[in-house]
């Protein structure tokens, strides 16, 4: 059994300006790492998700960005206000949020329009 | 399918000196962190497996930690010299490293002895 039924990291990887690729870090990840585990803890979840952060994820072009594991589900373009969503309809309810869903094709690709 | 094959989370969480709870970092993660990556690039993995850098992954008694997703294997008192292993036993071979797993009992467990 996994020690987390899900473990979500969110992307609090900065960059200097002018680097090649844009850093999570410009849209407010620290708010919404924050408004993630608040959210959680609220729904007494606290013992069951940890709620992460961590360093670059490599989907730069999709920032802000968040994983949930062991299911891997990759989310993108996160604000802040999209906490609510990702906690009760994903954590609580178990079903991922579609609309913040990376796309299939964007995934870890060299392929990627957005690059 | 997930983005990566592996997903490692090596955990790089510092805390100032005194804190309750031990740090990761005390024990070189970072060198950790740089030669998981090292290897795993020399076995040809380098777009397969992610070898990522995170915040504070909650096992601190056990640390340095090291979590693999999406199968949920976590690693303890994991020096840089066990980050051949890993590469070649896991995440080449896809056996997780039997002497380096944290107990069961230990993970996200309040009963944990070692707490």
């Amino acid at each position: 059994m996994p020690a987390f039924e899900h473990h979500v990291f969110v992307c609090c990887h900065t960059r200097p300006e002018g680097a090649p690729r844009p850093p999570c870090t410009a849209n407010g990840t620290s708010e919404l790492h924050a408004k993630l585990q608040q959210l959680t803890k609220a729904a007494g979840l606290g013992s069951k998700v940890r709620i992460n952060k961590s360093g670059c994820l490599d989907q730069c072009e999709h920032g802000p960005v968040v994983v949930v594991y062991p299911e891997a589900v990759w989310y993108g373009n996160v604000q802040p206000e999209d906490a609510a969503a990702i906690v009760e309809e994903h954590l609580v309810g178990g079903r991922p949020v579609e609309r913040l869903r990376i796309a299939e094709e964007c995934l870890n690709s060299k392929n990627c329009p957005h690059q």
